[in-house]
């Protein structure tokens, strides 16, 4: 089923059909609605740059770390271990990181970022940036750091990966 | 690409890899992520009923108006007409709503809900009930008002069928 996200900001409200109060009123139907309108921006959005919003999280895990193995980063990223590797074959060939086999166990691959990655992820950084100022464009900035907080409240209980509690 | 939710709040933090602070601090990211564990729970939690979340939908909508049309649930939803068509003969199957010729428009249906939709309509409303405590328990009942408003801002921006504006 796909939901299509015909309307938008520049369709007049008024001839918009209204959803039922039972389902506005659910927070998690908002929380649902609204990451998918910004998972389909964000993919309009990166496309126009030949990559995904998948292909920023890997290499921004590659950057905030030691040189990593394929397992590590599907696991950091909550990913399908078999589809990390299209992915990572993806940014290989575009050059933005290398892959070479792990000398310590042959069997592995360590993963690293190359200049050319580093430089495409500052540029999908800013991708990210001005994707974010237009979905928060509603709030002011106290409101938008009362809404991160309280979705990182919702996040440490049930995204063990976005914790912020100390680790060993 | 699928993203898989292995992780659950069973797990111990300590044992989860962190995902880089750029991503985590990503308002856009987070409402993202928390709109895959939501989605993913009630689909779980819908399927064990033999339906899906986007079913609970259509008899919402059926429920809160007049007898409407295939078109305009469609448009109410933002879903696809031709896979709401889908969505509709499975209902029909169950005997939760029905289906019959517009008399003013042979070409249209009138979809209405049956006895049994709405008793079904009850249960689901139950089950997207204990989800949503599920989801909020972290958060006091104040902080849930006010994620509520949050929330309800950005979709009077991004989601014009969830808007409360006066409409004429």
């Amino acid at each position: 089923m796909t939901i299509t996200n015909t309307e938008t900001a520049a369709t007049p409200v008024s001839k918009v059909p209204r959803l039922p109060e039972e389902l506005v009123n659910s927070t998690a139907f908002l929380l649902k609605r609204l990451g998918f309108v910004s998972k389909d921006r964000s993919i309009s959005a990166y496309d126009a740059m030949g990559l995904h919003p998948y292909h920023h999280a890997v290499l921004a895990v590659l950057e905030a770390g030691p040189p990593e193995t394929q397992a590590s980063i599907a696991d950091t990223l909550g990913y399908d271990r078999g589809q990390l590797v299209g992915l990572l074959d993806e940014l290989e060939e575009k050059g933005l990181l290398e892959r070479r086999r792990d000398p310590d166990d042959r069997r592995r691959h360590i993963v690293s970022l190359t200049p050319a990655g580093k430089k495409t992820l500052a540029k999908l950084r800013a991708t990210a940036d001005r994707l974010e100022e237009e979905l928060l464009a509603p709030l002011t900035s106290a409101e938008r750091a009362e809404l991160h907080g309280l979705l990182r409240k919702l996040a440490e209980q049930h995204l063990p990966q976005c914790s912020t509690l100390p680790r060993p």
